[in-house]
């Protein structure tokens, strides 16, 4: 019985080019998986996801426990077949989320009891009930149960979350059932401190999973203090296992991630950001409600491939946007997504082709020309 | 300078087997045009519309005079390019809006004087300005400007109103501007009255128009009285011209309307339907919001084609609905815009191969038998 595979093929400083290969077909690394919480990437049909070259989609344990609940998922198939995703499948251990969304919480070292935000009904989370969970959604990658430890924080308050998160893991691991080509991934805590993420990462190797996350980042911190614990952290990590950002993020931290050894990213902010009407392009972010748009005939990125450029202009998406049409936050969304898969694809081949140095000199000075390219 | 034509392929009683052609490509018919009120037919992409089978969109004046503006989507290259739609276009004349939706009307010989519904900006809508503004916009099939007649109302009322907008059709015929390919449709009035409606199919014949639509009907009358007009109305109307029923309908509603003699339909009914959690099946309609779909495996309708019944269950789309998730308005549309498609493409074929009769009692039949079919 084989879990799921990682190659590293390419390396240029820390940053790796690889592969991941599935139970449910590969994924190419360093990655963007577009968010799919409730069993749907937010306004996108599967067949669009799959044509901005997404790979991997990610299921929110704590939102598809409530609803439709796991068990019925399992019955219809599975979360794969459920939201038409063929595709791997990697979701979260609902550890972040019940903390964040959920009433009434009460947290012990078994687990985490609390209301629903949908009904109000009541529910225990443990390291177990997760692995159970992930497993009944049939998973690809499942994520060890954590607790999301708070921001800014003691650091006794840190360490002590970590460690639970620690106990958590190694109780995951026990609890999880192995499958080929399915992998369970443990997740570093320990804040922005370097010795409490040294710990945890000595734990967490000690019980060893098929990749590793870092987790409690992009949670308020300065993006440099986020980049400080990375450069302490990666080398710590196993260098045959895939690491994960979770929740990460801004084009330029996914870019700085990679540089430092990260291979895995998901974040809301392309989704979200399409149904708010922000547009990520190459010389930076664009708000399309902005009334300068309304006569422009331009394209929002003339180098994208996405329908949302390739067939409509920026008056266009204007007038979706202000009169508030679903076409809106369609084309948004999927040119977002498209963005984040176009960055990570020339990120791929800048690595593959050792030229990794000058894609982010360009990328970089590229940001800094504004949105507005000269007619 | 030749006007977009129409030829009649084959007819079965009364209903008619036919083709217009037109600047932007051809059309048959009987046809069903989804509406795209805001120069988008909600919740689809122009892409999706195509691949359900539709061959004209609407677009609505008042909408679109109002937000972007006539000028500016002129200025963009017309409508078309706007919205990303390269067939056939036809828009209404603005007459029928501006008495439901606006504010603070005044209705003279003139025109109509009215307060926008969302700025509250004072236009006037002539019919010399209704034509303008479907030129700028590049309507393929241009509507002449009609005053909705109130139902129910004094046959009076209704003959005053009828005569009023056939004093306007002449002035929208005297202003409208012809082009190659391009026509302009009058609109026949008079209620329920079969002399009244007489009475404006001459003064309509009289003045000589590319097409002739049927104005003032689905407006709270019982069908048999829908039909009663039509049964009269319809043998009155050129044959050699295309017949368009405005604003109908559902699906029985549009089979009684071709066995009549109807060429053309629109309705905001499989869109709006769509975005209600409502899904037409041949067996009649559903609503996914029902909780006797949460655990049901099988598609919307297994003879359909579109993503939706193709690609998932009533459960995934009663989850969607439940989770007020964008994609379940996107599906559902979808999938009402191709039950309507493939209906008027079994009524084309059916004409063509003269068992419209066995067809219909067919259709009928099946819509009887409740919409879930045997395991």
């Amino acid at each position: 019985m084989t879990a799921l595979s990682f190659t590293v093929k390419a390396t240029e400083g820390k940053a790796r080019l690889g592969r991941i290969e599935t139970a449910h077909g590969p994924a190419d690394t360093p990655i963007f998986m577009p968010v799919g919480t409730a069993a749907t990437v937010k306004a996108m049909t599967p067949d669009s996801v799959r044509a901005t070259g997404a790979q991997i989609v990610l299921g929110n344990t704590y939102h598809l426990m409530l609803r439709p609940s796991a068990e019925r998922i399992a019955r219809l198939g599975g979360l794969h077949r459920f939201m038409g995703w063929s595709g791997p499948i990697l979701t979260d251990s609902g550890g972040y989320q019940v903390m964040s969304l959920s009433k009434l919480r009460k947290l012990t070292e078994e687990g985490v009891t609390f209301q629903s935000h949908i009904d109000g009904s009541r529910h225990l989370l443990t390291p177990e009930r997760s692995m159970e969970i992930q497993d009944l959604l049939d998973a690809t990658i499942t994520m060890a149960f954590d607790e999301c430890t708070p921001y800014p924080a003691e650091r006794q308050t840190v360490a002590e979350s970590m460690r639970m998160s620690m106990r958590w893991a190694e109780r995951s691991r026990a609890a999880f059932r192995p499958r080929p080509g399915y992998g369970l991934f443990g997740i570093c805590q320990g804040g922005v401190h370097g010795d409490l993420r040294a710990e945890s990462v000595a734990a967490l190797t000690a019980i060893g999973f098929e990749g590793y996350a870092v987790g409690g980042l992009a949670v308020g911190e300065p993006q440099d203090e986020m980049f400080r614990v990375l450069d302490e952290t990666c080398p710590l990590l196993p260098a045959d296992r895939p690491r994960y950002l979770m929740g990460v993020g801004k084009p330029e931290d996914i870019v700085g991630a990679v540089l430092r050894g990260i291979d895995m990213f998901d974040c809301v902010m392309p989704t979200r950001s399409g149904r708010t009407a922000q547009g990520f392009t190459r010389r930076g972010e664009v708000n399309l409600r902005n009334a300068r748009h309304r006569d422009d005939p331009r394209p929002l990125d003339s180098a994208c491939s996405c329908p949302a450029c390739t067939s409509f202009s920026r008056a266009y998406l204007h007038h979706l946007v202000r009169a508030e049409e679903i076409l809106g936050a369609m084309l948004l969304t999927w040119h977002n997504i498209q963005y984040y898969q176009d960055l990570m694809a020339g990120l791929r081949a800048a690595i593959g082709e050792q030229r990794l140095a000058a894609f982010v000199t360009d990328f970089h000075t590229t940001r800094g020309l504004g949105d507005i390219e000269p007619v």
